[in-house]
């Protein structure tokens, strides 16, 4: 899974730059053209979802400063937060030593979760069960 | 994306139970039989990797308490940390709205990267650059 674009980058040391478009040309995406994208909340570190990126959305990302994912079931751009209005503000991206994953640290508006609950990871592993960990907001 | 069982599960309210067997049944592996796993360190909530892991490795990693993921490149269990000693002590599994992404808090022992960086997303977009944010540890 790793390339020899980001092996080259390995030994590099804090405050190196290398170009944002050489990174991106290199990205390791799936079959279908996607990276899977782990969105943080900023202040928190609050893990919000995990969603997926095709190169466009990464870009329209980047560009615009608000969080725009390629939704699967759609088959489309997923502009987070067009529907509901939950945005997620860009504050920061990351990338990973293989350049398959990315990371965004957002500051997200109202519940990130279709169940409208403040992150997607509600369920919790505890023995034989699985606990429910919150509750939805209410709106 | 989304299964029935997931959406069945929505409605219930914080502390509510549901049974372990049939939510890990239930999960929406992909077409290689895997799931994405976000590794968080517990304690200070950073994002630390991520990775995947079939049925197996789920149900390792819940009965030994120490994460194991599944090795796309190595087709084979994938003991994190067996040849570095750079181990994960599962804290807390979480699993999201539609099954098909699994949250890890765990206590990480060393760097996490293969890179011997504290975790794998050392490159940061900063404008037209991507600048390395950290250095590797050294051992």
């Amino acid at each position: 899974m790793e390339t020899t674009y980001f092996k080259s980058l390995e030994g590099f040391s804090q405050g190196s730059n290398v170009d944002l478009e050489a990174v991106l040309e290199n990205l390791n995406f799936n079959d279908q053209g996607l990276v899977p994208v782990i969105a943080q909340q900023y202040a928190s570190k609050e893990v919000l979802m995990l969603a997926w990126m095709n190169l466009e959305a990464i870009e329209e990302t980047l560009n615009k400063g608000r969080v725009c994912y390629w939704s699967r079931s759609r088959q489309t751009l997923w502009r987070k937060g067009e529907s509901s209005g939950n945005t997620q503000r860009l504050v920061e991206m990351r990338i990973d030593c293989d350049g398959d994953t990315v990371l965004c640290l957002v500051e997200q508006t109202g519940p990130a979760c279709h169940t409208n609950r403040p992150n997607c990871f509600y369920l919790t592993v505890s023995g034989k069960h699985v606990a429910v960990n919150s509750d939805p907001v209410s709106s």
